[in-house]
Formats: structure tokens, C-alpha cells, sequence
């Protein structure tokens, strides 16, 4: 262990650095504002590395889109320690405190990096808005089975679907980020995810059923 | 008034029609992918005119969110029929009903334009962010007026206040879009309207009070 710890890895390290940046620098201007060059001086290596791990910056992007996934399993879906609630409606609305808690600091460290990409890159690149697309899916896919296993145990009104539902959180959050932006103050976005919290509970509205 | 539709008046036509084309191309592909030279080809003005009328793409894209807000108010809030309802709740729920009702067809031909604009230029232009933020703002504290005038007719649940409400249907409407242009479908935005709805129609609980 000690032995790996001590080679160099330049290939995979640099590899990593250049998907933060380009996380790091989309969330703060956009992707058509991001050069290669930029995402090179923000990850601290050269161009060459660059090209010797993506084709483009729209591969990077993409690339970039998977790990956003990945990072947003681990950091919201299975690190906290509300993920291991039993009840799964409790669960459900931790998730949206949690959500909600995040949105604080400036605006570009909580906003989402696909959210921000396919806002100017749905019409002009099929590529980036599918990756966009199957990032915010696997989010809402993940969190559909929690509201699923909290309308199994509750009910839910009017059949709304677990899916539809957990869609509508995404957009919600979608949406209190862009507010939180032309604020700049994410004291804003925090009342959206107060409003979603609201309705998600008078959805089950387990008062009248228990 | 036919003596001065025959005059012909090329400077204002010529700024509205930049104002228009700056409009549809951020809404499309995004501020910062927008050039001058693309505005002024889809406006068909020379780029002689565009510099006689907005020092830089940043004065066009500040008269442009001026110009989206007086849009949104007259084919929003002014010329529907549906504004004339004398009810404030339902005039509120038939807002809410045409805005899903204009999710349809290509996202950038209902998506927001500040909205768009916003998202990646919060950071980098504080101009742009004012200006994104007085036009969301603009709709918003008109929507809290219908919403205000509900609130003294029927009461809403939880103290909720009328301009935070006005702001999270914004928030909902913004998500959506991402939403619709992540999918390439309108059908997931209207989803997120439904829930919208649902949200209103609970927080006013007429049943319960009438």
C-alpha cells in the first residue's frame, strides 16, 4: 500500500484534475466560456496531457458528466448519514433538508455542472445534452426508489408516480439554483426546496392515514 | 398613421430586430457561444448598426432582458384572456396552466432568456446578473400580486407568503426547462407545471375552508 502510495501516476491524477476543472469552471461560467487552456491551467497540467487523455473538450465534458454522477452517488446517496434512515418517507424528506443545506457560499459551489451545461448546449451538441441526460436520470432514477418504497409504506395522493416526483425535485432544484444565481444569494433557493419539502409532505400527508 | 408606416425608420427597426436575434440565439445556444457577428446576421443588420446602437454584446443583452420583461408582461400577464378571471385563485392556477401549455415544440422556443443567461454569466458579468435578476424579479412580484389578492380571498396554508411563492414558480418553471432540454422533450416540463399545480391547489386547501 505504502509502495503504491510512493510511485507517480502522473496519467490517472491528471486525468482527474482535468475533470475537476472543467466541473470547476462550467459551474462558475458555463461551458462556451471554458477553453481547453483554461481547464489546463485549472487542473495544473499541460496540453499535451490534455490530448492524451480526451479528444476535445466536449469528450472531457462528458467524461466530466459520468464522475458527476458518480460523485453525486457517493456524496448524496450513500456517504451521509441519513441515507441510512429506515423510514423511507423520513429518508425522502432528510434528502431535501440536505439538499437544501448545501445551498450555501457562492452560487458555484452548489449548483450542478450538467444543469449548467445543457442550459446552452441541449441544441447545439446532441453529444453533451445526452450526457447532461443520463446524469440527472440516474439521480432521479436513484431517488424514484425511495419515494417507491414511501408510497408502498404511505400512499401518495392522486397516484403521482415515484418518477414524476423525483423529476420534479430535480427541476426544483434546477430552478432554485438559477435563482440563487440572479440573486446571488442562495437564501432564495432554500425557499424553494422549503416549498418542495412542503409539498412532498402534504403529498403523503401521513396525518390522515395513519 | 399611414404617412408614418411609409416613412421608413430603420434605426429602431434595426435595434428591435437586434434585440429579437440576441434573444433567440441566447435562448438556443447560450450567451457566451453568441457572437455579435451572429446576432447582427440573424437580425440582418450590418455590424455598423449594431455598434451605432449597444456599445458591446453586453449593452444589447441588458436591453435584450429590459425588452424579455415588457414581453412577459404584456403576452403573460396583459393580453390572455384568462387575466381577466375576476377570481385571484383561479386566474393564479390558469397562469400556471398556460405556462405548461407553452411547453411545447423546441425548448428554446419557450425556454427564459434571462434564465439561460444567467446561468453561466452570474459570475463572470455582475451587469448581466442584475439585469437577469430585475427581470425574474419583475414577474415575480407581479405573479405575488394575483397571489397576494388569493391569500385575502382564501387564506393559504402554513403563512406562506405571496412573493415567495411567486418565486418558486419560477424556480419550478426554470428547472423545467432544464428538464425539457436534458430530455429534448416538452412532456417532462408539463410534468413538473402538474406538480406545480398540485402544490397551489394544496397550499390554498378551498375545500377545506369554503
Amino acid at each position: 500500500m505504502n509502495a503504491s502510495r510512493t510511485t507517480t501516476a502522473p496519467r490517472p491524477s491528471a486525468k482527474m484534475k482535468l475533470i475537476e476543472a472543467a466541473q470547476t469552471l462550467v459551474r462558475r461560467q458555463g461551458y462556451a466560456a471554458t477553453s481547453v487552456d483554461e481547464i489546463c491551467a485549472g487542473a495544473g497540467v499541460t496540453k499535451g496531457a490534455f490530448f492524451h487523455h480526451f479528444a476535445s473538450k466536449e469528450a472531457l465534458a462528458v467524461a466530466a458528466a459520468s464522475a458527476w454522477t458518480d460523485r453525486a452517488a457517493e456524496l448524496i446517496f450513500t456517504l451521509p448519514p441519513w441515507t441510512r434512515i429506515e423510514d423511507p418517507l423520513e429518508r425522502l424528506i432528510a434528502h431535501i433538508d440536505f439538499r437544501a443545506a448545501m445551498m450555501d457560499g457562492p452560487a458555484e459551489g452548489f449548483t450542478c455542472y450538467v444543469g449548467t451545461m445543457v442550459q446552452e448546449s441541449f441544441a447545439s451538441s446532441e453529444t453533451l445534452r445526452q450526457a447532461s441526460d443520463e446524469s440527472i436520470t440516474a439521480y432521479s432514477e436513484r431517488l424514484a426508489e425511495d419515494i417507491e418504497a414511501a408510497i408502498a409504506t404511505y400512499g401518495i395522493r392522486d397516484g403521482v408516480s415515484a418518477l414524476s416526483l423525483a423529476y420534479h425535485v430535480q427541476a426544483v432544484l434546477q430552478g432554485a439554483f438559477i435563482l440563487a444565481k440572479a440573486k446571488a444569494d442562495p437564501a432564495i433557493a432554500r425557499e424553494s426546496a422549503a416549498h418542495l419539502k412542503r409539498y412532498v409532505i402534504m403529498l403523503f400527508d401521513r396525518g390522515e392515514r395513519e
